[in-house]
């Protein structure tokens, strides 16, 4: 963490966690609108989405259209985040943490919620300043496979490293 | 793609690309020292770093220390780049692409190369300007997995989607 070597720093560091604190509450509340503001729209900058296991997506129309399907089919999500880190330089900051999900699709036969699932997750986001506050440039989420038997982790570009210890 | 937008930009996107793809030519030929150097090393701005199915590593020794990792247990790899998008604002660039990848493990029972095996990846990279040229600041690269029976993506913050189609 580079956190007191740039004095004044400390505003900045904390408006970014605080941006992105809010775009995983906006999720949380299924608030489209919310989520909507809180991406980047210059009219020039093209934004970017990973979500776990996807594709990337790139323009406000992909990047949206995705959350507004995600929202449709999740009934329930919480984000526990952990390892927030945020590395500023000029107008833009990188935050990296781990999203510890738990969420729950629609409900079926009846039940008041779908089964909840519990997933690891990490993620970078890229803020960029605006005269807004700070807004979201780009977000890359993926999943955390469980290490290999051996303990070393899986190989570049290795989706599957076989069975955990 | 924002490309003409703004007139001057096009040298800057051609210097990013290209620092994109020495960053996985460097991979590609094993070189360390070249990998090194491409990552920025400016002394405040911390650099991090997400493998497939990996955590997030941060600094320059932990990201660093997992290339160093991945070379001594790849005997082989190449990166067939696709989609690759630059997107620029003020001294920062962020790239994604589909990295098609061919590798192969160190051999066994006397084989020339191990296996080799294809994986659909997706990355973010984020660079930022310096003196000396455009430095990688956060690479993060995750597998794309099939989409579901039903044609729907992943849910967020899905791992497994189940069989695919």
């Amino acid at each position: 963490m580079t956190g007191g070597r740039e004095p004044g720093r400390a505003a900045d560091r904390d408006a970014v966690e605080a941006a992105n604190t809010a775009f995983y509450t906006a999720m949380e509340e299924g608030d489209f609108e919310r989520l909507e503001q809180l991406w980047l729209d210059d009219g020039t900058t093209d934004i970017s989405c990973v979500h776990p296991g996807w594709p990337v997506l790139t323009g406000r129309g992909e990047v949206l259209r995705s959350y507004a399907l995600i929202m449709a089919h999740t009934d329930y999500i919480q984000f526990f985040l952990t390892d927030v880190r945020v590395s500023l330089s000029g107008d833009t900051a990188l935050v990296t943490c781990t999203e510890n999900i738990l969420s729950g699709g629609p409900a079926e036969d009846g039940a008041e919620l779908g089964p909840l699932v519990g997933q690891l997750v990490v993620a970078t986001n890229a803020f960029r300043r605006t005269p807004e506050g700070w807004r979201i440039w780009s977000h890359h989420a993926s999943p955390v496979i469980a290490e290999a038997d051996d303990g070393t982790p899986p190989a570049a570009g290795d989706a599957d490293p076989g069975p955990s210890a």
